[in-house]
């Protein structure tokens, strides 16, 4: 099973398209719980609910040794008919992001991962190897910055278009196993609308909502799929932080289960 | 003392511009060696002959456990006087960026990163913060899918310009604690010269010569700054894998040598 089928397959059985990213900070978490043990109360809590988890692999190398061990065992923990996304936004050069390729979908096992696409098709194609791993495409990020380079308006031979446009026109052509996806923010959603209408069959990785500040309402609107299958909407903080105390699996759950019900809602109304 | 005085002192005290790329791929190391022996011994043979190392994270995520304690242990074993530079091209929004800058300068304790400026300033400035440290922004990469976004014609004020001198130009205006470098690649050399001669004073990091195929003669003519200290020229496959067998090491320091005094006699020849 392949990393759209799996995705499909628990976006319909959880009847959610909300993915849990999982960014442990000690600084945040509840005190008596390391990482591990943190993440897997965390799902346990919240795999009835949810389409996948996320993941981001800055927090687990800021921790070291015990981080990198925590993210193995996370990766594992997960049902298998659950994705689990490694947020890593790698870019290296060809025989180099082979060695990152190897690195997230050997050894950890993830379904997919965030690449950055500034070197170009080379970077990215060791990735697109793996046929039954999703390769998801950084395009319009979700922070303030994105705007610096990504806003650029460039030549092309239809006329000048955004880089961010020109990243995804690009996805598409390098798309021959058809494992591509794409990011973009929540905080972006004139972006957002743009680029899911242009390829309405791309899965779809938006972060932003919740401490971000996306609209939730808007994000639905533009950048949910006809299908409603291939949209990811994220959200970290404001579900595994939801509460710091005893309770924290049980308010993350709830959490996740009011964002799901959240985006069904929307989606359920005209 | 900060990345920029280590860099200089070091090709000060060994008269070199030489990077060592430490990349340890099992495939191409002699047999009986861990990835944490193999470094050692290449460190111990070429310390005296180059301005810095560099390793590469996809190499040592590839090996798991084991391949990040080797990199620690390797960051470790680099004598003090000498830097050490992760090739780890990061890029995440400004809290998560945060987060890589600790696990690099804090948990591994490195000298300088590469990063990745697709995300913009927000995604650059948590590892600016630290100051001492060295931020080696990618500019120009050494692959042949460098040109499809990076020679994209942008819009600017001032007329159209490629996307890498437009990300130069944000470094440059980024700069206001002087610890940013650029990665422009040797395959380049035409770039390489534009952007020497644009940031006369900025440090820059040159993979892409040996395996990649950059021209030496022109990386050297093009690339030195005026005062020969700060320009990075790296060479990993071609010095770390001079030979496979007992005498790797002994190999690895001819191979280091030559090259440095190719450098040198490019530089001293009018």
């Amino acid at each position: 099973m392949n990393f759209t089928e799996k995705l499909t397959g628990a976006v319909r059985r959880n009847k959610s398209l909300v993915c849990v990213g999982l960014d442990p900070d000690p600084e945040l978490m509840p005190e008596i719980l390391s990482v591990s043990e943190f993440n897997k109360a965390i799902i346990d809590a919240t795999a009835d609910l949810v389409c996948a988890y996320k993941p981001n692999l800055a927090f687990y190398e800021a921790l070291g040794d015990e981080g990198m061990s925590a993210l193995k065992a996370t990766v594992k923990h997960v049902p298998n008919h659950i994705p689990v996304i490694a947020d890593a936004k790698r870019s290296d050069i060809g025989n180099t992001a082979k060695a990152y390729a190897r690195a997230l979908f050997d050894y950890f096992g993830f379904d997919a991962s965030t690449v950055n696409p500034y070197l170009g098709y080379d970077s990215v194609e060791p990735f697109l190897r793996y046929q039954e791993k999703g390769v998801i495409i950084l395009c319009r990020t979700s922070n303030a910055g994105a705007v610096d380079f990504q806003s650029l308006r460039c030549e092309t031979e239809s006329g000048p278009r955004p880089l961010f446009e020109i990243v995804a026109r690009k996805a598409q052509a390098w798309n021959k196993y058809g494992n591509i996806g794409l990011v973009v923010g929540a905080t972006y959603p004139e972006e957002l609308k743009l680029i899911r209408q242009s390829y309405p069959d791309m899965p779809l990785l938006i972060p932003g909502i919740g401490a971000q500040g996306g609209d939730l309402a808007l994000t639905v609107r533009y950048g949910v799929d006809a299908r409603r299958e291939k949209t990811i909407i994220n959200s970290s903080r404001q579900i595994i932080y939801a509460s710091r105390g005893k309770d924290f699996a049980e308010a993350a759950r709830k959490a996740a289960q009011t964002l799901r019900d959240q985006i069904n809602q929307f989606l359920s109304s005209p």
